[in-house]
């Protein structure tokens, strides 16, 4: 089987043009299939300020009434989707850009109201790797923005971590997969103010350790949750750090497997 | 070879939401291979009047500035199009949403700013049918929205009637191309007050006598041109109503062909 990367860049590529337009470059030249998965940045909550749609976010996630909905699938599959794409095809790869709703690829359904109601927000039920797989072997990068269908004509704001993660996995029965997510930060930091305290490597029994010593916590445990959950589920390797793990194999960064 | 139509939808459709919803469940019954083209519709302008965008228009067409190529690339292929895509499924019809950068479909030039400087326009140079064609041969219709690329990284707006004719040319190649256009009206008029003198036929002989006589002018003049140009480049057969003509054959409707 081919190795394929899923690669996910986050909001601190996506808002800074300068930064994405030189990422872009050297993905372009990445060997071999490859999928991109990109998240929003601030663009959205910067429209909505000037549309007067409030922004609610609760545990860093965003509440998603129709207003906002509308917004984020303007940005995220609209702006950002297309000039990702555009770029991409002008450094010679040939991108299509993808929301789960195009070849019915990422099914989500709508997450319950209770205990909290995110409204519009939706969790991965079923991803379609058939339209993608013919993509991929045609040289097609598939480019995914985060936003899911519910099958009934219903979109859905879904994570980008874990659309990352569950394309990883539906992809791996064609594929070798490798998951990588880009950030800020170089890696796993054991100490978050010394970006020289990478964790080099993490396996489930090391991870339950350094949670229960609050080494890792808040935000990166999603993180590293979608990660396990995508090397349980037959994803060959799984890398957190920033983008340069990608183009040079010595760079230090967190490696992550079962055990 | 097989038979694709490619059938281009206009503002009356996307502007009435009910009216949408209806056409896309007749058209994801459609048999065979099909592409789908939409234009705009009326949500660009207000979002930009919401935005304090100007909003200037010249014959009839936008003149795109930075903000608005933006604007419109949200809302063409953001909103619009994944609403269509999503809604598509829902009818169990595998769509994928596309402008021309995504899989370097459609490429084109920006307009020269002489004599009317229309900003990031784009004139269709090239189609590349062969990601299209893989993909409708796994029955996956695509779905257009009115952008294109240069090919450099710069999206441009492009009139959807072209983004049609030139589809329709460019997978002639692999298929038996059909071109519908559907509109407000039930076809070509001979006068515009009566929706029953459709000029059920039209020859390239007879279009210049009705341009001649002034029966076919204005509005109708670049979309018939549209037409023409298509059916001198190996498309099959073009036809102009509204969208029960895709529906029941016995429809009346304009037809063209060469002579």
């Amino acid at each position: 089987m081919k190795t394929i990367k899923i690669v996910k860049i986050g909001g601190n590529i996506i808002n800074d043009e300068k930064a994405l337009h030189s990422f872009l470059a050297d993905f372009a030249q990445l060997k071999g299939p490859k999928v991109l998965v990109h998240g929003g940045g601030k663009l959205a909550s910067e429209l909505a300020k000037q549309l007067n749609i409030p922004v609610t976010m609760i545990d860093g996630r965003r509440v998603t009434d129709t207003q906002t909905l509308d917004l984020i699938t303007m940005v995220y599959a609209g702006k950002i989707n297309k000039q990702i794409v555009a770029q991409l095809q002008a450094n010679n790869a040939n991108a299509v850009g993808f929301t789960g709703a195009d070849g019915n690829t990422i099914i989500s359904t709508k997450r319950p109201a209770e205990p909290i109601d995110y409204g519009f927000a939706g969790d991965v039920v079923t991803v379609n790797p058939q339209v993608l797989t013919v993509l991929i072997n045609n040289e097609v990068t598939p480019v995914f923005c985060a936003i899911t269908h519910d099958a009934n004509g219903q979109l859905l704001n879904t994570n980008a971590d874990t659309i990352a993660a569950e394309l990883a996995i539906g992809l791996s029965t064609d594929f070798n997969t490798e998951l990588y997510y880009c950030f800020e930060k170089p890696g796993v930091l054991s100490d978050v103010t010394d970006d020289n305290s990478i964790i080099e490597q993490i396996t489930s029994e090391s991870y339950a350790q350094l949670k229960a010593d609050g080494v890792i916590f808040e935000g990166m445990l999603p993180k590293l949750d979608n990660c396990f959950h995508a090397l349980k589920n037959n994803v060959q390797k799984v890398h957190i750090g920033n983008t340069t793990m990608l183009f040079n194999s010595k760079n230090k960064h967190t490696s992550l497997q079962l055990s």
